[in-house]
């Protein structure tokens, strides 16, 4: 006899069982109907590419995470890192086809092997939405605004969204004569909510003289209204410029849709990586912002360089799926549920199979779902049964036309009915 | 400057466009909409695993073709080339917490390093809903049901769903004293529809002498009634036993759900793997029987039996979506469009982007998908670029609260209508 294998997945990859799928596909559901209310259309691209393609932009850190190998014809290839390199690959490829702006969605499974100490998984879902081929404000806003709708879909009605533009913040390290220093700043920048002023402080006297280093904190820490903290910033980056005056524009979108209470302007925000060039944001969730960033992205000037001369330009975001599922379960705002079903049929007779199913059929065409016991077991163990698999009523037949609603954690049979009317009472009944 | 890289995809992988994406999903959600009303519950588990965990129970081919790679832990690891196997671990693996019968589906993509001259893709979407740990006829005929209904849903509304017994076909092979050979029979029967009776005679004869080689024949190619063709079988097994008797009680679920016109008894139906133990079945449809079966399932006894002493039994079913959905490309009832959105807001003046968005979260909040568009150009370039996208609408500002419907394709304006009314036009005018 052949030796059992030990069933077992590998360390940082996860199985998804009914409750934590049903959650997971819920919530997905629900952003991606914002995205298609706001007529972003799904694309989806290979898994594996050509090792050349996927980190012909990364660094030393992504390379090290992964997963390539040579294929069975001898290609370099790896497991895509995320979705941005491969929409930048995919929107130089197909550049011809794609009407512009292009406003495109794409949730799917990336594959990095992290170190899982940091709670971290080596196979996630990415949830992007972008808009390629516009400049304009109102491209930042809808971004900004998909951002909010989506968030409260989820769930999570109060949220703040956290504004920076990045162009700004250049023209400021300009004029304290600190660009050549900008990587290092945004980096130590980026890290504020994470270890405090003063380590960032320390992080910025690493980098430049204290002068500069204190000038940046004050710009970086500027408090006020909308409108104090964009001219303090603006007179700090030497005046009224197309990147004050966006954040101006973006100010006034917000009034004119009443959505001004969500957001925040924040010179702090930046995203630390080099990519991008306009707004940048952040978004944290009120009631419990520890958990950091749920959605966050920005502006770019040159998604498809890589690949051709023709630079498109965009705006983007990334909701945190893994992130916002955690949240939302610590809120307590999680639906639980291992079945869609709203209704078990008890089976009483197994050669009665086929009348079960026949029944079963008129509430799913209504749209209820049903789940038709098949084993003619004690009632009490079918009762039993459906309330454990989070099932709220179970549906006994009395004859071919004749039901029995049973409320099963009331423990309490309805009157008899046809099914019609079990029909009606569920409809007017079920959540 | 760097040279630029190819924007390319792996040969065998493609990039779906929205018109597609949008395609297979809308054909997705119908399926799963019937799994869910069935009580179906979604899984996901993880793109590689060990290979020992893949590779336990398939043989040479599949270890030609699957991508296997050493990670950077040193682990011996592959990417999944089909759901079953996963899900066999998987139910081996989360056994005890299982709440059987357990009614499944996982809809993901797998990998195969086929050969792509076939027309086959090295990454494709496969479909699979199975019930494990019920032996009975209703788990056998929930799946059947499943397998119609969904394909209706899908919009393939006329099939014929084929269906034999591998036990009962052992129990003839046992007869006619032809069991051990009872693999390279399998083979050559399953190639029934493809190569023909004389290539499937020829094949049975290298096995078998031609007396037996005959009576597989005659056995195969029954003719008549579902009853008539029973009959046949089961004397030809026989006798009356509990597989002849499993496809009688199959027969009258049928006739009482009033489905029999779709199932036809065909025993020349194998399913080739040796993997099947109980009923097996094929889809044909009706409108393009030559595209082969596009799904396909059957019953099997050892599930887990690699991972776990405590063999789960089971049946299930996978639908060939990539087949489908050509098949119904080629039948004009796909949907091809390259938009969500039934509505384009025209852009006049860009510093209204703000008031633009509030017009059109009124539509989103009604359901209606409403795309914003951000420039102002001219407004027949506008809505020549609506057009191209597949959106039928434009919808034009008056002022805050008044607004001008357009039909594209008409080249019509309509009246001056305030917002809730022209939401109200097209709640009734939207298919």
């Amino acid at each position: 006899m052949t030796p059992l294998i030990e069933p077992r997945v590998l360390k940082g990859f996860r199985d998804f069982l009914p409750v934590a799928e049903i959650e997971r596909r819920a919530l997905i559901e629900r952003i991606e109907a914002v995205f298609r209310a706001f007529a972003f259309v799904p694309i989806d691209t290979p898994a594996l590419e050509y090792t050349e393609v996927l980190l012909g932009k990364a660094g030393g850190e992504t390379e090290k995470q992964i997963y390539r190998f040579t294929d069975n014809g001898g290609r370099d290839v790896a497991m895509r890192f995320d979705l941005t390199v491969p929409f930048a690959r995919f929107a130089a490829e197909h550049r011809a086809t794609l009407p512009l702006p292009f406003k495109r969605y794409h949730i799917a499974k990336v594959w990095r092997g992290e170190n899982t100490q940091r709670g971290r998984y080596r196979e996630f879902t990415q949830c992007d939405f972008d808009c390629i081929g516009s400049d304009s404000a109102s491209a930042d806003f809808e971004i900004l605004l998909i951002m909010k709708e989506a968030l409260a879909a989820a769930g999570a009605r109060s949220v703040t969204i956290r504004l920076n533009h990045r162009g700004l913040f250049n023209r400021f390290l300009n004029k304290i004569d600190a660009a050549g220093k900008s990587a290092g700043i945004l980096r130590a920048v980026d890290k504020l909510s994470k270890i405090g002023r003063d380590e960032v402080l320390n992080l910025l006297s690493a980098e430049l003289d204290d002068k500069r280093a204190c000038q940046i904190m004050d710009y970086i820490e500027v408090k006020g209204s909308w409108d104090e903290t964009l001219r303090a910033m603006t007179d700090a980056a030497g005046g009224d410029n197309p990147d004050s005056e966006r954040l101006k524009t973006l100010r006034d979108f917000m009034l004119d849709t009443g959505t001004q209470d969500v957001f925040v302007i924040d010179p702090s925000i930046t995203r630390g990586l080099d990519y991008y060039t306009g707004v940048v944001f952040e978004t944290l969730l009120d009631d419990m912002p520890s958990i950091g960033s749920v959605c966050s992205g920005g502006r770019y000037d040159k998604l498809t360089g890589l690949y051709s001369k023709d630079a498109l330009s965009g705006v983007g975001s990334s909701v945190g799926l893994d992130r916002l599922l955690a949240a939302l379960e610590a809120l307590g705002k999680a639906a639980k549920r291992a079945t869609y079903a709203d209704l078990a049929l008890i089976c009483v007779d197994e050669a009665r199979g086929g009348v079960y199913q026949r029944i079963a059929g008129k509430f799913r065409e209504a749209g209820i779902s049903c789940e038709v016991f098949f084993e003619a077991k004690k009632q009490s163990a079918q009762f039993a049964l459906a309330e454990s698999k989070g099932i709220r009523r179970a549906l006994i037949e009395v004859s071919d036309d004749r039901v029995i609603l049973r409320d099963l954690a009331a423990r309490k049979n309805g009157a008899e009915l046809s099914i019609d009317d079990a029909i009606i009472f569920l409809k007017k009944n079920i959540p």
